[in-house]
């Protein structure tokens, strides 16, 4: 069993940043998609038998100027940079952030699962320090879920520990292609990968939420990607 | 000359609403696109020359359940429905969208240009309503623009008073279709209707911008659709 309580909304996300965490990154950009259990227990689908998006779908996607510079290598794959936000004149990761993050949140039925991909690893722990640093909280119940473990221990349980499972590619772009056999949109814009996440989410729904009701980690146990600088 | 300031960031939104004015609709979606005034300024075309969206670009989708029925004609042409609301629990338009809308507001440069397709016969005078119901304000700055009377008010003066012009449709998909010649995508979603408005501003930018700095109103001046009832 789970720690953690039964989610009735799940809130995918992705953070582009100024690069990985060993360079202490900061968030450039956020996006959140808000879908309703309901919506991912009866899909619908296209002609091609192609999970549709929910109808009834909220969402958040905010851009903000960094205090540190990007890596070169983050900027060249996210599009994004220190100049362009600047001229855009986007605000830093502050306290206008975290109340359009809790009101967005607070739309949402409770609790609330955030899921990310490799979000144990990057999202959550990067979130984490960026609303330490602010002093900000999630709601208390908020409870959290990794696809890639999630996706990688369903193929490892099919596959009954055969070897073949362990050679294939977890990465957004990989497992879009071998559920789609296409290439994802607007890949590294924060939007179009959890659009990619909630396409990928969806194929696997009935599997990946029963996952989420027995393996889904209470917020409260993740910890900061690094100690936040003080203000 | 402009009664209104210059608009440093444009704010093009749609609302999905349970029915037309006769009806005193309630607002069940509302999508915002933000994007900063040099990013309209500088357009990025792809190789067949169509205009790219900015890659810097703010994002709010909210679903909201109404308390008074949709008309059979609204639920069908946007695909809500109180029962599909509610089966997500979606809450009202209440506090929460006000704290989300006015956080999303303050993260852009201001002073904010609103920009709806219409708006000043619809969706402007409808967000008035629901905003005046819950005592809530948009910041004294905000302007507003409607993309119906100005792109008619352009093709007018282009066209110097030849009676072709008046025969065009200037619905959003009618001008779609004349200036990209294709279908919208997600038409009468709130979010696709606005990336279709998106577009079609960024085919006539330059005019556009132009137009809002001479023409633009102040949103002080928008009167409610009609009086809110008490809460």
């Amino acid at each position: 069993m789970s720690e953690a309580p039964r989610a009735e909304t799940f809130v995918f996300m992705d953070l582009e940043a100024t690069g990985l965490p060993n360079v202490d990154p900061e968030i450039a950009e956020l996006a959140l998609f808000a879908v309703h259990r309901s919506s991912l227990e009866s899909l619908k689908r296209d002609e091609a038998g192609t999970p549709m998006l929910p109808r009834v779908l909220d969402k958040l996607t905010l851009c903000m100027c960094p205090e540190r510079p990007f890596t070169t290598k983050a900027s060249e794959i996210t599009g994004l940079s220190s100049e362009g936000l600047a001229q855009c004149r986007k605000a830093s990761f502050d306290a206008t952030v975290v109340q359009a993050l809790q009101a967005f949140l607070s739309r949402q039925a409770g609790p609330v699962c955030l899921v990310a991909h490799n979000g144990f690893d990057y999202d959550f722990p990067l979130l984490c320090t960026e609303l330490q640093r602010l002093g900000a909280h999630l709601p208390p119940d908020t409870i959290c879920l990794d696809t890639l473990p999630a996706l990688r221990g369903l193929d490892r349980a099919h596959s009954h520990g055969t070897r073949a499972q362990g050679r294939k590619g977890y990465s957004l772009g990989s497992l879009f292609h071998r559920y789609f056999q296409a290439e994802p949109s607007a890949a590294h814009s924060a939007e179009g990968d959890v659009h990619t996440l909630l396409l990928i989410f969806l194929h696997r729904s009935a599997e990946l939420l029963a996952w989420a009701d027995e393996q889904a980690r209470s917020w409260a146990h993740i910890e900061p990607m690094y100690a936040p600088p003080e203000a």
